[in-house]
Parts: C-alpha cells; sequence; structure tokens
C-alpha cells in the first residue's frame, strides 16, 4: 500500500480555499479602496531579504529566535521577511532621489515569523503597511488617525467597536522622570514594564519594578501616572508639550480620534515619539489589533539622509477576529452569476456561444464541461449560487432565442440571444 | 565613517516601487476579472511547504537545483514553492470529499526558483495559475483556450499577436512510434529531443538523435512529423485520435483558437495528453510566453483518488516582455484624481473637511501635510497627477465655499463646500 503525504498546510501558515479567499479579497479589496482615497501608493518587494537587515535593527527576539533564515546555492545569507517595515526603508532610501517628499505609501505583504501557533498568532500572516515619509508635521499624525477610522469604518466598523490609544514616548519619559523620579538608566527597563502593564499581576508588576530599584512609592505613582489619561499632561513641562504632535493632535478637531493613554509604549525599538494602538472594545475580544508610531530616522541603515515617517501594520488574523466578534465578515460571493444549460448535448457549443456574450457584458458565467439533464444541472447551479440559468433548447436556439431563468423568484423569460445578457443583468439586480 | 548597506534588493528579486506596482495591478486585476468571468474562484496557499512535496514528484533539475530549501527550529525541512501545482494538489486532495467537481480554480502566488537571472528568467516570480479539475471532457480543453484568448484580448492583445500551439504527447507517442519507428524504451529520450528542437542547431539535434541510436532516415522522418502539423493526423490510427481531446478540439467550432503543432511537448513530467505553449508572434519576441496540459491524475502523492485536469501558469516576467513589445502595457495611475489646497495654514482643519467628503464620494483626494504657498502647491498637485484640485480660501470658506479648478482645462468654478464632490467628479470625467 502506497504512503500518502499528509494534506495539511505547514503548521502555522494557512490554505485559502475559496469561500476564505473570496472573504479575504473583500476585506482587503475594501481596504485598498480606502487607502487609495487617500492617495496613498500601493509598492511592493520581495519575500527575501538579506538576513542581516533584520539582524542589525529589529529587536533581539526576532532576529535571534523567531527568523526564518538559509543560505543560498551563492553562500548568501538570506530571510524571509518577518516584517515590512526594513525592506520598505530600504526602498525608501534606495530611491530617496527621485522620489516628492512626504510620501504616501501602502503595501499588503506576507511575513513570516517561527512562533509557536496560537490564537491570533500564525507563522505567516498578511500584513498591510501604511506609512508617510519625509514628515515630521502634526497633520501626519492626524492623516493616519483618520485612515484608520475610516478603514474599519469601511469594513462596518462603528465608532463604539475600537478605539485608538495613543501615547508619544516623549511624554511618557517626562512622565517617569519629572513624576516618578526614574533615572536615565532606569528607562530602558521601566518602559519595558510598562509595556506588559496589562498582561501582568500587579503583585508581579511590583516585583519586577522593585528589581529595576523602583520604590514602592515610586511603584505606586507609576500605577498613577499610567491610569491619569490626559490630566497627566497638566504635570509635564511646556517645552515638552510644545515639542509633541500628539498633543498638537488632542489640541486639535481630531483629539475625538484617540484615547490619550501613557500606558501605550509598543515594544519595537524604531518608534520615538508617537505611539499607538487600536483595541477591540468587546469584551469577548478585548485585546490589540494593530498598531503603529512615528519614527524620526527610519531608514539609517541605509544612508547617511534622515528620512522621519509614521505607519502601521495590521495583521489579517486579528482583523478577521475583529470582524467576526463584531459579525462584520462578509459572506464569500457566489461562484458565478449565471449558468449556461444546454438541453441537449449536441447543443454544447450554443451554449458557450451564449455563455460569450453574457460575459462580455461582464457577467460570472459557467457553461457545463459535461452533459447532465437539466434538473440535475439546475441542483448543481442553485449550489454554486447562481441567481440566473439560461437554458438552451433546440426549437428555442433554431428560432435564435433562449429561455432565462430566475433561481431567486423562478420567473422565466423567453428572449432572443442579443438581449440575454440585458435581461440576465436585469434579474441579478432585481 | 559609517557603512551603509545595499539597498537593491536581493538579486533576481524585484522591487515594485509605486509606478511598476500600479502597472501590475492593473494588468493582474483586468486578468482576475476575465478569469472570474469563466467562473474560475481564486484560491491561495503558503509559500513554505514541506521539501518533500517537491523532491517526490517534479523533475531532478528543480529538487536539485534550483529549490530554495531551509530547516525550520523543529527540524521540518521547508521549502519556498517553486509552482503552485504541487500545493494546489495538496488541497485538492484535502477537500476532495467537499468539493462539488468539476472545480474551476485559480491563484496568484509568487514562486521561487534558484536560476542565473537572465531575460524572461528571475527568481521570484508572480504567476497566474489556472485550473479545472475533475473532468476528463475534451470542453475543458475548449474552455482553457477560450479563457486564453480573452485574457490576452483583455488586455489588449489582438489574436495576430500571438498563438497557441498545442499538441497531445499521445498522438506524438504514436507518431514517433507508428511512423518514426521509436521504440518504447527511446521515447522519453526522444520527447527530450523535441523539447529542445527549436532551441538548437540542425547539427547538433542529429548528433543527439544518432545517440539516442536513431538513423539518419529516423532523424529525417522525426523532423517531417515534427513539421506535419495537421497532416500528421491523417497518419495516425484512429483508435489513438479518437482518444484525444485535442482531435476533438480541431473537430470543433473552437478549432481556430489553436494551432495544432507536434513540436510542442512540454518539460515537466506531469502532462499526460494534450499540451500547449503560447507564443509571442512577435520577430522581436519569439518564444513561449507560458503553458500548460491536462493531466490525467494530479494528486497522486496525497490521495489514491485520481483527480484529472487541465491548467496553465502564466509568469509575470514574460507576460509583461510581451505586452510591452506590442505597446500595451497600461500607464501608471495618477497618484490622486484631486488635492485640496489650504490658502493659509490656518485653513488645514477646513481642507481636512473638504478632503473627507470628497473620499466619501470615492474620489482619490490627498491633503497637503506640511503648508505651502499655493503657487507651490499646485506645481506638486500636477506632479502627482491630479486632474483638479480644490482651493479652500479664508472669504471662500466664511461663506460656505471653495473654489473647484481643472488642472487639465484650467477651468475654475466657485461652489459650495456640499457641491464640491459632484464638482470635481465633473471635471474628472471631462
Amino acid at each position: 500500500m502506497p504512503e500518502y503525504l499528509p494534506t495539511a498546510p505547514y503548521r502555522g501558515t494557512r490554505d485559502f480555499l475559496p469561500p476564505e479567499m473570496s472573504v479575504r479579497t473583500q476585506v482587503f479589496g475594501k481596504l485598498y479602496e480606502v487607502i487609495e482615497r487617500y492617495g496613498f501608493l500601493r509598492y511592493d518587494g520581495p519575500i527575501l531579504e538579506s538576513a542581516e537587515i533584520y539582524e542589525a535593527k529589529s529587536g533581539e527576539e526576532i532576529a535571534n529566535q523567531q527568523l526564518y533564515t538559509l543560505t543560498d546555492r551563492g553562500g548568501r545569507r538570506l530571510a524571509l521577511r518577518p516584517e515590512m517595515t526594513p525592506s520598505v526603508a530600504r526602498m525608501i532610501a534606495g530611491n530617496a532621489g527621485s522620489l516628492q517628499f512626504p510620501v504616501r505609501w501602502y503595501s499588503h505583504p506576507n511575513c513570516h515569523r517561527y512562533e509557536r501557533p496560537q490564537r491570533g498568532r500564525v507563522r505567516e500572516h498578511w500584513q498591510i503597511n501604511v506609512d508617510i515619509f519625509g514628515s515630521t508635521s502634526a497633520s501626519c499624525e492626524i492623516e493616519i488617525f483618520e485612515l484608520i477610522h475610516d478603514m474599519l469604518g469601511g469594513l462596518g466598523a462603528s465608532e463604539d467597536m475600537f478605539v485608538v490609544r495613543a501615547n508619544d514616548r516623549n511624554l511618557l519619559s517626562s512622565a517617569l522622570t519629572d513624576v516618578v523620579g526614574v533615572t536615565q538608566e532606569q528607562l530602558p527597563e521601566v518602559f519595558a514594564l510598562v509595556d506588559r502593564w496589562e498582561k501582568y499581576e500587579r503583585e508581579k508588576l511590583a516585583a519586577s519594578a522593585e528589581e529595576i530599584g523602583l520604590s514602592g512609592n515610586q511603584f505606586d505613582k507609576l500605577g498613577d501616572v499610567l491610569a491619569a489619561g490626559t490630566a497627566l499632561l497638566d504635570e509635564l513641562p511646556a517645552h515638552v508639550k510644545d515639542g509633541s504632535n500628539l498633543v498638537k493632535v488632542l489640541g486639535s478637531s481630531a483629539a475625538g480620534l484617540i484615547r490619550f493613554d501613557p500606558m501605550i509604549v509598543r515594544g519595537l525599538a524604531y518608534y520615538t515619539s508617537t505611539v499607538f494602538e487600536v483595541f477591540d472594545t468587546s469584551p469577548e475580544n478585548n485585546r490589540a489589533l494593530f498598531g503603529g508610531g512615528a519614527y524620526s530616522d527610519l531608514a539609517s541603515l541605509f544612508t547617511p539622509q534622515q528620512i522621519p515617517g509614521i505607519g502601521f501594520g495590521m495583521g489579517d488574523v486579528t482583523l478577521m477576529d475583529f470582524l467576526q466578534t463584531h459579525g462584520l465578515l462578509p459572506q464569500p460571493r457566489s461562484e458565478v452569476d449565471a449558468v449556461v444549460i444546454p438541453v441537449v448535448e449536441e447543443l454544447g457549443d450554443a451554449a458557450r456561444q451564449v455563455a460569450a456574450t453574457l460575459r462580455r457584458a461582464g457577467i460570472r458565467t459557467s457553461v457545463p464541461l459535461e452533459y447532465r439533464k437539466l434538473g440535475k444541472e439546475l441542483g448543481r447551479a442553485d449550489k454554486a449560487g447562481a441567481r440566473a440559468v439560461v437554458i438552451v433548447g433546440q426549437e428555442d436556439w433554431d428560432a435564435g432565442n433562449v429561455t432565462v431563468r430566475s433561481l431567486v423568484t423562478r420567473e422565466q423569460r423567453q428572449v432572443t440571444v442579443d438581449a440575454a445578457p440585458t435581461t440576465v443583468t436585469e434579474l441579478l439586480t432585481d
């Protein structure tokens, strides 16, 4: 007995069969549309990159543990991109001379990370990346926040389903040093502690704070700072606030798009001021959906030119969970709009001719590849989600006619072959 | 002085900056549309697959020389897919129980092969894959040939720009054994020789034929067979022709879609009867664009169930060369349709409000992120390809108005804010 290979995809990766793929293309097609309305241009890059662009810049965890690496036959050390930012930094740096900054770019790559698969985490995921490069204006923050609201709104989400929690790392630094009394040396560790604030129990946090060298009083103050919301701003020096784009946003008509939250820091190293995370507000799915931030110097690995920017990455797994939680997932599209059915096998050619006229009118149309009785074929057309069938019978055909039938209303009309596309279109839009 | 990493992509792979990406999305968007009109459903799968699915089935060359392989941290041997067929075979086998055969599926994956980069060959390419699974009817061949003509026609190609050269491996086997007197043992080597027929000089072919053990007379006969076209069919036994879908196509109203050509064999092992290649007819680019064929048993690695089918893969590199050769490449889309320009910095908020109304009407609209004088901003809007600008001035705005100007005709109108989207849309469609 022969042995067969397993049909499951590699662990942590996914097959997208037509129904899932239809949902995916609808969701992301909508997002492309919204993003392009803001004047963002799509780009793409290779999956394989030189391994060193990740090892040089990313956090230790990714470079050492989560990166898929390989060596090609020419001895080059390569990696499957774990994220798009280093790739786009490379492209921006390589083309900076011919670009009219600021530029608005987006992409939709798949990224690979070797992780233990679990809810919300896979090894290959598809991520929308949106960035503005070459500007430090607070208008960038406003545009990114507006876009996020429109993207989720475009997918049917109402404003109560999500919240954009935003912070400025410089405001937090100031609060930590000026209010809590954290030293410059302690700052990185305290940032890491803040990043875990909502995930850990209070006791564990207190233990960590003690290890860093914070007193009990400092730990309590830290808790107050993180829970203060906009009241924290009153405690910060004017020069710090004056330099913050986020403070400008909070003072603008766009303030309602975000909630200022000192607790948001983001793990990734390259953010330097504004950082934000979008949270699902549903108690069932109460977690970060995606996030991003601003960086003062994106492409320092590749060029001496300082290129600031702001952007975010939105992964498909958490997005789909969000849509599902709120009942916003679209239905898969039907397989076809219409099926042309020959009543006898000899009319197969005629059926193909009719199908061609329907297709020219933009109607997704199939013709049976193998002859079956009309009743059987009607059942299959129904199952494929067709809303109309065109029946080609011998007498009709000899007279230049066909019969168009709605599978929804069961209404049926005899029309000329030339009129068939119009009739089908009418039935489809009923 | 710091050293900077190179900004070029990994050798044999490509960055798609927005202009190239715009061409790519337009070309492939059109192809998706045409393919879906035939009732084909899109699917997708992971880039990483178990290495054994290629080593077990593909030609030696791919498995040993051209495959990018790696081992994950769990010790699994993986490969970057070099083609989509083994992946889709795995998916079809794994889901055969719930599919209503025949199924029409398509995909658009990127595939990796370690090759020396040259014209038409890269290491990462994007390939449209189209297949019908679960039928052996000659209607499958007809549908695939119709689809190919419509796909290229949809991209603007006329019928004289390409030719679909088709063969049936079984017809060729019969001709080789019955007409040329090739033995069963010699057949595989003679097939390989035929595959090189147009690439090599006659002397080199003759030498290869001699090595295989063909006489000079047999070599001449082989040349006659390969050049015979449809006349060859007269020399073949009836039972061979009766079993050939291609002969049925040639006897149908679809005969004009292809040219019967005994010289087409295709390198890949899994084709078992019909094979075809689409050639550019331009003398400047006279070569195969893409090809495909029929297989009697696609998924034998994964299931005992015999799943026949027919399909083809169309790579982006040769397709783009074809379109360029014939002047059919679309222009990159403009960056935006419209730009909303505040005359003074204080009207930035107002400009964003106006932009929001344009975007809601589906108009791709940007707002400057940094304030510049009107003249400068008009120049940038022009450079971005905008066809209209909406100018927000203080007096206008106080009266609830804006000024809409066409950058094409220079026509200018003062309208209410509410009327701006309609006015811009009119200007865009002029």
